[in-house]
């Protein structure tokens, strides 16, 4: 958590740093290209880290090493964090050795994990040997826990008191451990075992009389995640009672841990990414790279759910296949298939949409599983009724008679009812089955609601070619 | 911001406060039905106020003013606050009129703003009269703002100090203002015109000698908003900068307030519901109330994306209509239409969803405007390929013969290169012009695509009947 207020260009009035980053990375690569190093550090001085980082990550990789090394020490390790991770290696690999374990021993120790994720196990291996035995220990310790969960997520640089400090003692306690900790907002309380007893804020500390003790000040119900709480319920903690950091606790609730809310913002855009890829039928992965990943790794990450797709459009064309019959006989019939399963699509990839957004912001739930497919269902048939008061008259003038209009509205109302139906009750279903529901967004209802849309239709057809006809 | 770390159950081990709201509400329904209002005080007093806000919410509305009255004032501000605003009317109805001034008088500025939108105009004009004289004007200014600005989403309870104030003199000054300010871990420098010319946090203050004075250890470059500045503008940069609060000021560059970490992830999260329901052809709105609101409501914003995608649908079936004739040669053609629009629709979506949310996580800039509509148009290309392989043999052998599969063939990438350029360019298209591009998301692209698909199937199966047939 960057709680120094960094620096920014004065007569930047606004915070678009992508925009910022743009322009000083172009002078910047002028400036090392001149060998004018003063000018460099001149026009970094005012720049925040994160636009720092972003600026040298566009520089050829020959230029990355020259500009990273006229940072000051403090200022490269806050850049180093927020480089990309092939960037981080590009770096690993030009400085000399004891730069680079300089810079990996003052990394905080999530940070450090992120990049050890990214690292060949050799080097890892290598840098884990060389570290101080604390951060040894402590990076061990988080490389243990599995991804995706608080135990990953959390720093181990926070501040612990205990119940028999005074306020003042309390005050010099959080002074001198500043600069050690990533924040010195939350302030946790632990017993002789390490038990979490109580939290506190500064806020707290600071209002409180100085003679009091902590025990006295301290809010001994706390609210806290174990080291393998997923990541996503821990965001929804942080967001939901508005904290600025979590404390994590191991199986013996002892404490071991914090998650800060800049980590936790990470977290809630990307699992918005993963659900609106899962959405779009792009299977999600380390979506920092999606940009820079190269066109074979794009085309694998979409070519699963299309084999699933193309499979279960296969089954439509079967169908069709199969029912050919009454398309032979009246051929316009086959005018109006696109705009049925395109009904159907779009009403079953609107219910799934709201249910599978609802299911992850957790407010489905206030509504009850029955009531939402029910409400769903109606909605459905609704909308199918809504299209159908246009749709059949056109379908009417096309096709010259009541035989198409006629198939057309029926199967109109019968396909956005089951679509709506079954995309309201397929994520509900695979969330109460411990899977997740993403996995049932809109392109799975759609190509399924294909098939059995265009087998109502053509049975509607004969049935009405049997008796109209 | 909720830095006084708040209670909730000892047993409570996870964090997820849904759960316990709703054991919560069980209970306190039984209590207030049995009169046993000591039972719901001693219930209530370990719980955090949004959970106590929820459970609230669940009763039925008669208790609700029975369940608000017990609780301590302080308490009462921090549940209302959280409560959903049909509830805070209901409450506003129920409460006597001195009971409901001292809660809006004591309510955070944008809090109160944000219940002022949901109230009818005549209860607005009413409460603010009643409000204390500075409360009014500090409301007012906030209402004056456009919505999803800065200036609205802001606070005006900051701690501001003066830069010839010495560090012991800041720190006594914070400590005053502890309880009138939503933070005072972020502190901001002014001069006699309230202009903002430094920052500070309060690990600086704690850290700093207490002789320095303000002006000696503020950080001189800041990075700030505007009061019309876009909310979501404001989201990305609290994220970027892993701040905790980011200063808005005027026009004329006065500090007018701050906007805090929290309310940012709200704004994070309503802008990713708002792109997901786009994919999903579903109009974004007051999301808080979609699983509140009755069938009609939610039919309505559903009908519009419908009705376009439906007219679309009508040109699909007009192409059909207007080359029936090759359909009627060779009916098996038509087994494949699903197939193809399918496919098409599929890829469309796969590029517009990556491409839009690129846009809006501001990670696309990065790649430069062509090179990604020309990586997309290759990936749609590739994925074409690569399904004929399986497709085509497939159409051989249901079609028994080469002039159904050669057409499968050559439309499925012809489709799948279009529909992947399509909907990576307008997006970016929209972008450009100054649209929202998630207006062309994947229906609108799926959609506009089976025209064009179908076009291309069907010229190029009567073609191939030309030559083969």
């Amino acid at each position: 958590m960057n709680e120094e207020i960094g620096a920014s260009r004065e007569t930047q009035s606004l915070a678009n740093g992508s925009l910022v980053a743009e322009a000083v990375a172009q002078q910047l690569e002028a400036m090392l290209s001149a060998g004018n190093y003063d000018g460099v550090k001149l026009l970094l001085s005012p720049v925040q880290p994160v636009d720092i980082a972003q600026a040298i990550g566009t520089l050829p990789m020959i230029l990355q090493a020259l500009a990273f090394r006229l940072l000051n020490k403090n200022e490269a390790i806050e850049v180093y964090e927020y480089l990309d991770p092939s960037v981080q290696q590009n770096l690993l690999d030009r400085l000399r050795s004891n730069e680079v374990l300089d810079l990996v021993e003052e990394m905080s120790p999530d940070d450090r994990v992120r990049l050890f994720d990214e690292l060949p196990a050799k080097v890892v291996r290598r840098l884990l040997a060389e570290l101080s035995p604390e951060e040894r220990r402590v990076t061990a310790q988080l490389l243990g826990y599995e991804s995706e969960t608080a135990g990953r997520l959390m720093t181990t640089e926070f501040i612990d008191l205990k119940e028999f400090l005074s306020v003042s003692q309390a005050l010099k306690l959080v002074r001198q451990r500043a600069t050690f900790s990533e924040t010195i907002y939350s302030l946790y309380v632990t017993d002789k075992e390490r038990h979490l007893t109580g939290i506190l804020s500064l806020r707290d500390l600071v209002v409180a009389d100085p003679e009091s003790l902590i025990g006295e000040v301290m809010t001994r119900e706390v609210v806290n995640v174990r080291t393998d709480t997923d990541q996503e319920e821990v965001a929804r903690a942080i967001q939901r009672y508005d904290f600025l950091a979590l404390p994590v606790v191991d199986l013996e609730k002892r404490l071991v841990g914090i998650v800060t809310v800049d980590d936790v913002i990470d977290v809630i855009e990307q699992e918005a990414t993963r659900d609106i890829y899962a959405a779009g039928a792009v299977q999600a992965g380390d979506e920092d790279d999606y940009f820079q990943s190269n066109l074979f790794v794009v085309a694998r990450r979409r070519i699963v759910w299309l084999a699933v797709l193309v499979l279960a459009n296969g089954l439509t064309t079967q169908v069709i296949a199969m029912n050919d019959e009454v398309l032979k006989q009246v051929v316009l019939l086959t005018a109006f298939i696109p705009l049925l399963i395109g009904a159907g699509g779009n009403v079953g990839a609107q219910s799934s949409t709201v249910v599978i957004r609802g299911l992850s912001t957790q407010r489905i739930q206030r509504l009850g599983l029955f009531r939402a497919i029910a409400k769903e269902a109606l909605a459905g048939a609704l909308l199918g009724v809504s299209m159908a008061v246009f749709v059949v008259p056109f379908a009417w003038w096309q096709g010259q008679g009541p035989l198409v209009a006629t198939a057309v509205g029926i199967s109109l109302i019968a396909i956005t009812t089951l679509a709506a139906t079954a995309g309201a009750s397929l994520p509900l279903l695979f969330d109460r089955m411990g899977l997740d529901p993403a996995l049932m967004s809109a392109p799975f209802i759609t190509t399924a609601t294909d098939v059995a849309g265009v087998l109502i239709y053509l049975k509607t057809a004969s049935w009405l070619l049997g008796r109209l006809g």
